[in-house]
């Protein structure tokens, strides 16, 4: 989810960039989701031949229409943190 | 998320209600997850002093409003499976 909303913030992306992007997310970790949401047709991975291959991840059309809707639920959830955090708050003084 | 799409269907849910509803989920992870629910002020949980005692949870006004952002996500699912399952055969083949 965060590798989508980053990658929503710019037209793309290489590997380090997204990386430092979301912190404490492992190398192995981001390349397992990276490689998933490129099997899902989410998020599209283009190889340059430069020395050293550059390698850049970009949102595909369904990767911004996800993006859309996560951005939604984000909304949502700032929206109603304040709330959530005072239902918190009372649950831990029952 | 599927117990806010299950309590979504009904206006309240018994515990055993709802654990048969949500396939495969184990007694402990349903009660994690209620509890989990209650604390974030999303779910309700009320106990009726039967005999034995009968509880139902029910969504609140926040989990109703959570519901409906979810519900606008599971659309998008079901609205792009098909893409997202040509786009898995797509990388298979890769």
């Amino acid at each position: 989810m965060y590798a989508i909303l980053k990658l929503g913030q710019e037209e793309c992306l290489r590997f380090n960039e997204l990386k430092n992007m979301i912190s404490g997310i492992s190398q192995r970790m981001l390349t397992v989701t990276l490689r998933s949401l490129e099997e899902d047709g989410l998020v599209s991975r283009t190889v340059y031949p430069d020395i050293p291959p550059r390698v850049e991840y970009r949102l595909t059309d369904l990767g911004q229409s996800l993006l859309v809707q996560l951005l939604q639920l984000a909304d949502w959830a700032t929206g109603n943190l304040s709330e959530i955090q005072e239902a918190r708050r009372r649950y831990s003084q029952k």
